[in-house]
């Protein structure tokens, strides 16, 4: 980024996001907020609280869409204060957005989850599909614009991640002058298979997103990426050493920053009586041997299943590691109602009682898969592990990868994908695997189970010192700084 | 390409490829030369006659294994004269290198053919093809310097396609100041789909290809991947605008030379006896209707699958097409051996039956498939078309392109993928198709089909215009006197 001057990040700031940073349920007769679990809700609600702001979000829940009705919402939820308001969409048009087009479609292009022989197949459906994922974005930047013209000075926005894709140029044919940031949160698609999107729609999209001031992504790899796509936009001029896209007379900044954890939160939850009793289980379950974990949603991309691969290809190939060494999979249910998802979760629990059947005995179960959302467990697993596989095909961050060396006791071992944005960081101090090879994974798992201890000791405090050094919470305030310098707010300030 | 100075092309040639320029097969008594079809046999041999030269190839077929024991052949077939030998492997090796690694793990990452999320699994078995994949390019490395030095001055080594994409740097060990072209005739995977590949495999990849001093491809777009991937390797400077890769003190140039088809020879073809016959019987199954033609190997990437939900949609959105069109696909044979492409066959099938049966009667069939190495046939049916449709996920340059409108006589329409290398030479008088947009590539069918008679003619005229351009007979030169450049012989003369 150009260093064009010294940064103002003072000025209020407005969100927008599909899922918003507390849903609502019914517990009983009562009607309660629940938080929103991970880094991002709490970097975000740190920024609203510093610098005074508003956050729009879909409504996701029935009451959620009940709230919506009430407008503006005051949170003062864990210590945090700022205003939250829902919006609602009637549900065939918000299952299109976000089933249709989000899940579907745009998660799997960035993805690279086509198998492209046969998927996908766009057709009218997808149109519909289409237009109904411009209204959504359409309704987020006009509440926005409403929002930003009533603020006694001009906000920041921070568009959220690719639900929102269309909604900086929408919003700024709303307001011109608005200060737009977007952020992905996941890969970006090169451009051969971005381009795999029926034409107006990776137009649109690249347009959609170019309507920001500065488009922020979690890895220099995906920005790269991004910037490549917009080569293929007619007329539109990219400078990939500066990071810079012009098109249609405007400029637009693409940075890289890098989301990280809250130390504290997660060592918060470290202590808590449900982590001690989850702590007790897994260690019932690994007895003498030592622990690999792994910590997932249970995602396509995560790549659960070539990591049994692995594991299976280690214990054939290290017979002396039979009933010293065991596998715990820990996976958050995630989109079982999309059929790929459902598939590829009955081959993981298929790889799962072939390993056990394979080589398991009374005495030792190789390997166990827990399918549930249970935060204690992951937390209890991140104490313990010796090796932590953290293997995605494709991942924007992955936190897993911070996480688990955060809260580890025992100078565990990272195993980390090339492919996943945290690998920037982490790299130099993790067992480095291309996801795709299995034998390169097995030996990596094996080199983690038998490291010394000193080389051990030596790359767990790489991790922490790299982990610690990237603050959460100076998250939103880098992107604000720099938005300020291109949009040269600092200069008239 | 610089312009160093004036070329000389009158070197002496050495061809590389898997695959001769004619196969031994036995007839009765008599071992005979089969020569093969297509313009790159024609584009080589020409090269080869015009400047005296020879042409190493695997043997295929078991009579080919006994003609490799005769050392060098002296080749007169079809006019043309030159030196031909075969290399023999053993059948494991070869199996390894050419179903193992070049048609399973190549062509699959050049065409983007994977489900990534199963599919590779990189293990040991991978890894021993790999050594075979490399023995096998090795000894065509041995060959090429062998026979290089024996030649009163040093000649111009070409190495043909993605099975020999070790082949220029094993031979640069050998010979430091060979003059070697590497060309592929397939597209060229983008940074993160060729990341697929094991580490190891993926920069003894580069670095192979890397050997040579000139890298051709059919379409800039395959080049520009090439360079993008590149820059992957430790230290290399790539310069996307000049095209050229400096690595390890060698520069590397990449350049674009779109192959073409041999006009006189399709015509040639055309006025056969069986291409008469078979003309006879495409027009007794076409009737009164309009003809869609689609003429292929029964290949993954070529895409036929969603030709026929295109033509499907065409059906179901245009009653009015109903009864007054025909599907004609015609395709060849092809890697029958391989599940993935039985499977997809049986969908094939599986396709035309479904439409055969929801649309058609007893006086229509609207779709008939036909599996088989016909050439008379698929030249019939360049000549009968109303509407060409040529739509590949991803294709090096597809000649189908080409041949199609150089034979048709009722000034045909071609819809054509923009995944295509050909599209950089055809496009603006195609109907362009994003190969995945089912819906895109049924209205380009009813465009083709509508087309008035005047509008027709101007793209069949600029279609021809432009393939009588790009003549077959200078795409062997074009590389040489590029190379004559780069190698600076051109100045030494």
């Amino acid at each position: 980024m150009a260093d064009i001057g010294p940064a103002r990040t003072d000025r209020e700031i407005v969100i927008a996001s599909n899922r918003g940073p507390v849903s609502f349920v019914r517990e009983g007769d009562q009607i309660v907020a629940m938080r929103g679990a991970g880094g991002l809700v709490t970097a975000l609600t740190g920024a609203l609280q510093r610098s005074g702001g508003r956050w729009i979000a879909s409504a996701m829940t029935h009451e959620d869409r009940e709230q919506a009705e009430a407008g503006w919402l005051d949170m003062a939820t864990g210590g945090e204060k700022y205003s939250l308001r829902y919006l609602a969409f009637d549900p065939e048009t918000y299952d299109a957005f976000y089933n249709g087009i989000s899940n579907r479609v745009l998660w799997f292009v960035h993805h690279y989850l086509w198998d492209v022989t046969t998927a996908p197949r766009f057709d009218q459906d997808v149109r519909d599909s289409w237009d109904a994922y411009r209204r959504v974005n359409e309704a987020f930047a006009e509440a926005l614009a409403v929002e930003g013209a009533e603020m006694p000075e001009p906000p920041a926005y921070l568009v959220q991640d690719y639900h929102l894709s269309l909604g900086p140029a929408l919003l700024r044919e709303r307001q011109p002058d608005a200060a737009i940031v977007h952020f992905s949160h996941i890969p970006f698609a090169g451009p051969i298979y971005l381009r795999i999107l029926p034409t107006f729609m990776w137009e649109e999209l690249l347009a959609g997103v170019l309507g920001a001031d500065l488009v922020g992504f979690n890895a220099a790899r995906w920005a790269d990426h991004f910037l490549l796509a917009c080569r293929e936009l007619n007329g539109a001029k990219v400078d990939l050493r500066r990071r810079v896209v012009r098109w249609h007379g405007r400029a637009t900044h693409v940075g890289v920053y890098p989301i990280s954890v809250d130390v504290e939160d997660l060592r918060d939850l470290a202590g808590s009586t449900e982590t001690k009793n989850a702590r007790e289980w897994i260690e019932d379950f690994r007895g003498d041997a030592k622990l690999i974990l792994r910590v997932d949603r249970a995602e396509l991309s995560k790549n659960a299943l070539r990591g049994f691969a692995a594991y299976e290809e280690l214990l054939t190939r290290s017979p002396g590691s039979r009933g010293r060494v065991k596998f715990l999979a820990l996976l958050t249910p995630s989109r079982d109602s999309v059929p790929e998802y459902r598939q590829y979760m009955d081959e993981c629990f298929a790889a799962v009682e072939r390993i056990n059947e394979r080589f398991g005995n009374s005495a030792w179960q190789p390997v166990e898969m827990v399918v549930k959302d249970d935060l204690p467990l992951s937390i209890a697993g991140y104490q313990l592990y010796d090796v932590l596989l953290v293997n995605p095909v494709l991942d924007g961050m992955n936190l897993v990868a911070k996480e688990g060396p955060v809260l580890n006791d025992r100078n565990g071992v990272l195993v980390l994908s090339e492919n996943a944005g945290a690998f920037a960081e982490l790299g130099r101090y993790a067992l480095r695997v291309n996801p795709f090879d299995i034998t390169e994974t097995a030996k990596a798992l094996a080199t983690g189970l038998d490291m010394d201890e000193a080389e051990r000791v030596r790359r767990e405090r790489g991790l922490r010192a790299a982990i610690a050094r990237n603050r959460l919470d100076q998250w939103v305030p880098k992107q604000l700084e720099d938005l300020d310098r291109i949009t040269g707010r600092a200069r008239d300030a």
